[in-house]
């Protein structure tokens, strides 16, 4: 283990004082990416950057990279970090501990005079909520048609990468090839509640999930709700809830960490005195592997014939859209689980059921990811928090993780 | 048996030229109460009650009575009638068949030169889709308060009386005492499947059921789908789909013709990749009886508790509105039962499960009710439809009640 403390005062101080920027009048965080409440929190990101020591650079698609030299002018740079963007009324934690964290660490290095082999870069990416396209175009997944997509405020995305200094019509000068990082390292909150019910530390992130989103439609008779005998009903709502607790059961009844979700389910015509003649409702399912969802798609497209011929009613399908599942380095996740055990800290291995900046990084660079607890699993509202001696915790682990990814990663490239 | 017959040809002809009037582009008829449509229909209903000797008068509320005198002076009117407005988009019979059959029944009376001993009044009800105002405002339940809400059109209600020939300022006007009326007949589609289904021509209606209408709300826990494991979520729509599925049990599992429907059912906050919080849903019952609602509810609710508890829910309900049902006289009842069976013509007792302006007359005279088979069970459509030989059967049944009430009951009053 290092001597190495990172300042857990100095770190609530700037998650604070960043928590001030976007506060909306019941206390939720509303820093959208490309507004001016987000635009803002970069200039503090920027300003916290420079005091660290680092040189602070803005590339084309609006991420925010600070700079700390290695030793070993031949390494590539190890990355660190996360996002400072959030979703409308979301909370102080998501996305600003793993930047901030990443600063408190160069910071920490800093100031003890430590010097790495592999150059450091601490990074905020851009856009995380939107649809991660900061991170996708640093690796190359941003088209060019995506740039005139709205996004919020009025404006679309090529116009908001150059409201935040990025350059639009340069989007490919961020892309750095496969060959140019030694490692991603992230830090942020698991946004679930396994960690706290547990009473675990720290989560080692083995991977972030695929999602399959599936659209599924029931097709009955509409009909008069007083004159319809019941014996003559072919009542589509019948048949979705008859699938939606199937879902459940399937879903449960095989082991694994996958989970399943009917979201949005909606019924037509949907008044009071008419038999619901359609109900079309949303699947969403998450597992690491692209085999698990497959093979538990084939067994709820099955149930789904058994549960609408049950009510009389047909079904139809149809897969929205798919996130594959990327799996996070295997060696990375070994030096957290050392480093986290290594500082007395409870720990387990886990996927991440939400999305992250990581897994774009982890199709370029050996990535690994650090959670901490979130309390009652809750984000994505002003609820959203974290307790100090986690958030100390998490950073101290990404500080250890770091300078023993310094040491035994490739020093080759 | 009477040697009279309603002439099928007439009333066929009636029938078409009236569903000439508020034809949509795609075959539905549009006479929503008020409307152009609903006016220029009301014209040829007069027209068709004067080509049959009666004299016609709108009364302060907009129904239209066609009045034919008796043989005794001192007796009061037996009326027949139903209406001619129609929903939006709605079919040809509804209604209609109920005006024209009774103004078809009096033509064949005076073309026969028969005299009835009581006065006889073809009756073309103001508003029934509205909201039954005319038979409402006829029974004396029509309030001034109403006459402020607005109407489709983009009018208030008072404003649409006076523009079919009502006054609404002296709605009260409208009124008939309970001792006014010696009997009310009424002939309507079934807007059900059960006539046809079962192979039946006449249904002799029992009652028009009343209908309770609650509200249910299930709230769990809202969170993100991907980050919450299994057995951490408080899914609002699994409790309310456990609950769905529970009242088409109970409903079922219980003898009569009792109906019960969950026809609205929305999700919060309704997207794809959030567990769902928050579940509203109507549930509506319907039976003659309302002891029989009132038992079905108290089971229901307990269920209800039962299915929240199941996946960690809590839930709530409330009842929204109540419509009393009625029953219809048992002595017209026999007389249509008679007078079907007279005709060779099968006929069942049976409840209605829609609302009708009978359910107003029963409340101040005795009243009956002719069913006959809706094709397929569907109506407010354009694809509403009865056949020929039914439409004729109906309104020779109504004919040989009609004279067959005029003998029986009594002469007093």
């Amino acid at each position: 283990m290092t001597d190495l403390q990172i300042n857990g005062d100095r770190l609530h101080n700037n998650l604070k004082q960043l928590a001030h920027i976007g506060r909306t009048a019941d206390g939720a965080i509303s820093r959208v990416a490309f507004s001016d409440a987000d635009i803002e929190g970069r200039v503090f990101v920027k300003e916290m950057m420079q005091r660290a020591g680092l040189s602070v650079h803005v590339d084309a698609v609006g991420n925010i990279l600070g700079r700390r030299d290695g030793m070993d002018g031949t390494l590539r740079p190890i990355l660190m970090g996360s996002h400072v963007d959030t979703v409308p009324n979301g909370g102080a934690y998501d996305g600003a501990l793993g930047v901030l964290g990443a600063i408190e660490v160069v910071q920490s290095l800093a100031e003890n005079q430590y010097e790495t082999q592999h150059p450091i870069e601490a990074v905020a990416w851009s856009d995380e909520e939107g649809g991660l396209s900061g991170s996708r175009g640093f690796v190359g997944d941003l088209s060019e048609a995506e740039l005139d997509l709205a996004v919020p405020g009025g404006f679309r995305l090529g116009e908001g990468i150059n409201r935040v200094g990025g350059n639009a019509e340069r989007v490919g000068d961020a892309t750095r090839s496969p060959s140019a990082i030694a490692a991603y390292l992230e830090l942020h909150v698991e946004q679930g509640g396994k960690l706290e019910a547990e009473g675990i530390d720290i989560g080692v992130v083995t991977g972030i999930v695929g999602i399959r989103h599936y659209a599924v439609t029931l097709t009955g008779t509409p009909n008069h709700a007083g004159t319809t005998p019941m014996d003559q009903r072919k009542n589509a709502l019948l048949g979705g809830c008859e699938f939606v607790l199937a879902i459940d059961r399937v879903i449960r009844s095989i082991k694994g960490t996958h989970v399943g979700t009917v979201g949005e389910l909606t019924v037509q015509p949907g008044v009071p005195n008419v038999i619901p003649g359609e109900v079309q409702l949303t699947v969403e399912l998450r597992d690491l592997g692209t085999e698990k969802v497959e093979h538990i798609w084939r067994i709820l497209t099955s149930e789904l014939e058994v549960c609408a011929a049950k009510h009389g009613v047909v079904s139809d399908s149809a897969i929205v859209h798919s996130v594959t599942g990327v799996v996070t380095d295997r060696g990375i996740q070994d030096v957290i689980t050392a480093a986290a055990s290594g500082l007395g800290l409870s720990n387990c291995l886990m996927p991440s059921g939400a999305g992250h900046d990581a897994q774009n990084l982890a199709r370029i660079a050996p990535t690994g990811m650090v959670f901490v607890p979130s309390v009652g699993g809750v984000s994505h509202t002003r609820d959203e928090y974290t307790t100090p001696e986690d958030v100390e915790h998490g950073t101290q682990v990404l500080l250890e993780t770091l300078l023993r990814v310094d040491k035994d990663i490739g020093h080759g490239g």
